[in-house]
């Protein structure tokens, strides 16, 4: 199934070319809230017999018709793999020390989604895109294990990790450079994990003004899904809602007002974001 | 006025010894929340009017008799200054470069509450307590000037910013370093801003088994409460109940199973926390 937010971040389940609008039908999910899809996740356990009745009584649109947001407003939390690439990794000039492992956060406020614009803070500063895979935890984990880790996810969702380059001048901690307004686009929308059988092999592409340059598959992760859920939930719970993205492969490279930058990824969809300076 | 939040992440009224249950009182903040104090903070300032009618109709308990928990459950973000005194970057033999300018981020999975005890993950690192004054966003904030800055501020808290030591082996992100679950001990309440009229001469000490081991004024931040406001609202927007870490002086060391450490803010309180092994 396809969750997204549309519109004023009403919470819709899409098939095909329809938009369901099941926020507005669940009475539990119509009040105001931070993130009307964190409080979904909470519940879609205990939700899914009851989707024919759902959609029976929900406002249907054409999708062609809303305009698709960011599918998650306010995660808990964001947490990125920094190296997860061999390719990247080279790019970067990196050696995979224990300085490449962990994670770093990026500001839940950087996020935007389909059809918004990255605004570039600095006109005189290198301001890159990277394309990611990212997922959405389902259930709270906490030390889980490799082979369990999968059953924590809950979806599939597209992320470009915007970065402000260091340079010989500035060399500000990594969350800084990550967390700028604007900083996180997500969409269209995600994907729950029945639909993705196997994440380790998923082919996903990058598009700037429509000459491509980002081309991956994730077989080629360091460390994949799982392993990112095992790791991650022995330093710190992950929650429901909570957005992971699993890292960049190689082709990074400096985005410019004007610009407008695609991100596909098989099986989940396509969206595209402009980019503005600040 | 101080705000807590007590038992069950209640929303409290602290005056002298006495607890007021306000979100008892107030039906908006009745519904179960993952922040009861984020949600109030939003609507803080409509309700000016009403203190004295909420305080007759609340439920009392003595101060005594309640669980003080953390202020703040779920932050939208913790935003952390990585060094933010001369004597603490003397200490950590750090230079005043580009390199330490900026911020870090903590996830807010690390919050626990007075009493609360902090888990060590490993038993051959260094992990360390760090003294800080922390204070809390009351209204949206972008691009503010350090003129305005205060106005932003709901209030003030303490906030102990414990962290893994990086060695010759282990290099990690430093937000990987200060996010373990259990890191960020804050308490014992939120003090609204009109109770400190100047953020920049605030006396504060940390003793860990009552023995002094950080004692600073505020007066000797390099960046102040506003000019953090002001710096950090240029790179990201600042929202209602995020918690932003001033940085901690000299005297930062090692905490270890058995430890107890204690805080204490002049014009804010004082709490206690625990330390044990995970």
């Amino acid at each position: 199934m396809k969750f997204a937010l549309f519109n004023d971040f009403q919470l819709g389940l899409i098939e095909n070319d329809t938009v369901y609008d099941i926020g507005h039908a669940i009475g539990a999910f119509a009040r105001k809230s931070d993130c009307p899809m964190v409080d979904f996740i909470r519940q879609f356990a205990s939700k899914t017999d009851e989707w024919a009745a759902l959609k029976e009584n929900a406002l249907r649109f054409s999708l062609s018709e809303v305009r698709l947001r960011q599918p998650l407003a306010r995660p808990g939390k964001i947490v990125a793999a920094p190296v997860n690439y061999v390719s990247h990794q080279q790019e970067m000039k990196e050696e995979l020390t224990a300085r490449n492992l962990g994670f770093f956060l990026k500001a839940q406020t950087s996020i935007i989604g389909p059809g918004d614009t990255v605004m570039l803070p600095y006109a005189d500063r290198r301001i890159d895109h990277e394309l990611e895979l990212a997922f959405v935890i389902g259930k709270t984990a906490k030390n889980v294990s490799r082979e369990e880790a999968l059953d924590y996810v809950f979806g599939y969702t597209g992320l470009i990790d915007v970065t402000l380059r260091p340079d010989e001048v500035h060399i500000e901690e990594r969350c800084l450079r990550k967390s700028f307004d604007t900083f996180t686009p997500i969409g269209p929308w995600i994907v729950t994990k029945d639909e993705i059988p196997n994440p380790d092999d998923i082919n996903m592409v990058l598009k700037v003004n429509c000459e491509v340059r980002q081309k991956v598959n994730t077989r080629d992760l360091i460390c994949n899904v799982a392993e990112l859920i095992s790791i991650y939930s022995k330093i710190m719970t992950l929650e429901p809602g909570d957005l992971i993205a699993t890292g960049t492969p190689e082709g990074v490279g400096p985005i410019k007002k004007g610009d407008a930058i695609e991100l596909e990824i098989e099986g989940i969809g396509q969206f595209e974001v402009k980019v503005d300076m600040a």
